[in-house]
């Protein structure tokens, strides 16, 4: 007889081969030695950087649902929201390994989708598939790993921010929330070219913004993956410090009223919305001068201040303060 | 108001907290930049060394389960068997990073002994927690992503079999299995004093040996997860070699007679029997002169040779020969 591949080693070759197809050959020779399917990845760190390394859950039914989420753009986005916080650290990207876990009905068309959708993220942010594991499940689990670097010293950790710094963040937050909303109320598939729908399906980690931060400019530095009410209380906690933030300056969704019950919900969503992976950054005050208004077409927005005081105040158009409770995604809230 | 911690970010603290209990301050504060909570882990890559990257799932119901296996087994066991992908390269730990899914209720008493066990295995292997990702899930499902070391081009691959090398393996094979069955037969919690069940709960990932055979002695390595009648085609199908396994010489479960049917049964258990964690090596015949029989105490023995005809056969203590079938652990398999 041959040599007989099992079913498993079948799935891992396929896998293998399509994360070929992406044009990242070059790449992908020079971070890793060795191929797909040995025992461990082999990474070649580059002189005078450290490594970056950091693991996303990408779970059916709790981050994404089968019947709604292109397969496609659960391939792309499993991949860049992981990246995105390498891009909240000042890293580049070097390479991934992904865990998957689906039923063997969906190893046909669904995967082939799948790994089109990864494919396409895997080239636009040079970031190769380095390795992972494999195995059956009813749903689908996944969990990626990605590993990037940063010269040895320069990484925007959350822990830097002073009080006097000025507290920004990049593009308009509420988008992505939107789009899934907007996913939600629509029938069958996905309109994805509707921009908010598009920023839910196919979100873009902030990777050059990062690493242009990065260069002595931040202060410190998170993504926004869970909405700014419940990230900001960790950059400050990290920080030892507080936060007043000006709602009036919040840049949110530009977006037809008839979504909207209020501005008080364009706000709500703003401040909640999960998903959006913004930069959320702090910049010294004799700094704030060198940031321009906007990064290659991305607003860069002031939206407040650090305090000493260790709270998160939230001040109205008037002026009138209250404390912003933390309202963004928390899997483990019971309320 | 003070700032208030988000329920996942409590659970976060639990970890990193426990995690330091581990006497391992050291070795975290020269593997690790940054502590626990950041974007991403701040690894500092040793020079002249490559890093082994490798990611394995450990979920419940498909790899554990809740009411047979202790808190405290599924955390050694959920980091020991990632650490056996680099003990399969030769490599030394640095550090893991671990995502975890579990029900809100589970958060008390059973995260408390999972983090036990999880802790005494990274004290033990000289591993500690750098990151991870937390959410909340109706089931337990983790992810183990570890990171170890190795001296740039020693790390050993399972390509670098030739046809007349031989095969080795280490320890005894079907003992985690026959563990495992003994829980399974056991009613209420498990006997962890019995050898063979204690090797399926809380196996031992051979890095002493995998980092001896790398120095120029194995030709190629892997570990066994899946069973050696599964895992040995993975070597050779790497290598694009054959093999020739005695049977008589294949080291089996030592275990009174009344749990098995007969001898054949033995070695169906050796061969299909996964969760070893043992590893199969292959060494140049010029070399094996230099091989001990044991290795600590752990038996290194033959059990074949590479050949160049591209086939798995199987020979008994006559000399008849038959192809081995995969029969080992295979999440996808129909049959």
């Amino acid at each position: 007889m041959t040599l007989r591949h099992s079913n498993e080693d079948a799935i891992v070759a396929k896998i293998a081969k399509r994360a070929k197809i992406v044009p990242n050959g070059a790449m992908a020779r020079e971070s890793l030695a060795c191929r797909i399917g040995d025992d461990a990845a082999l990474f070649q760190p580059h002189g005078r950087q450290q490594t970056l390394l950091s693991c996303d859950w990408f779970l059916e039914g709790t981050h994404f649902l089968r019947g709604k989420h292109p397969a496609d753009s659960v391939g792309w986005k499993c991949l860049a929201r992981a990246l995105s916080d390498i891009a909240a650290m000042g890293g580049k990207p070097r390479c991934f390994l992904l865990s998957l876990a689906l039923p063997a009905s969906l190893t046909g068309r669904w995967l082939d989708e799948f790994l089109l959708g990864l494919g396409r993220a895997s080239a636009k942010f040079h970031c190769p598939l380095a390795g992972g594991d494999t195995t059956s499940r009813d749903v689908i689990l996944m969990n990626v790993m990605v590993v990037g670097e940063v010269q040895t010293g320069r990484a925007v950790l959350r822990s830097g921010a002073r009080p006097g710094d000025l507290l920004y963040v990049s593009g308009r937050l509420g988008e992505a929330e939107m789009g899934l909303r907007l996913l939600n109320r629509g029938k069958g598939s996905a309109n994805r070219k509707n921009p908010l729908t598009k920023k839910h399906l196919y979100p873009e980690p902030r990777l050059a913004l990062g690493q242009w931060l990065a260069n002595r400019l931040a202060s410190a530095m998170m993504d926004l993956s869970d909405g700014l009410s419940s990230d900001l209380p960790r950059l400050c906690a990290a920080s030892g410090v507080g936060a007043r933030v000006s709602a009036a300056q919040i840049p949110r969704v530009q977006s037809s009223a008839r979504y909207f019950k209020s501005s008080a919900d364009h706000l709500r969503l703003a401040l909640d919305g999960g998903d959006d992976y913004e930069l959320l950054f702090t910049v010294r005050p004799n700094q704030a001068g060198a940031l321009p208004r906007s990064f290659r077409g991305l607003p860069l927005t002031p939206i407040g201040v650090i305090t000493s005081r260790k709270q998160i105040v939230l001040a109205d158009e008037h002026g009138r303060e209250s404390s912003l409770q933390a309202r963004g995604w928390d899997p483990f809230r019971s309320d």
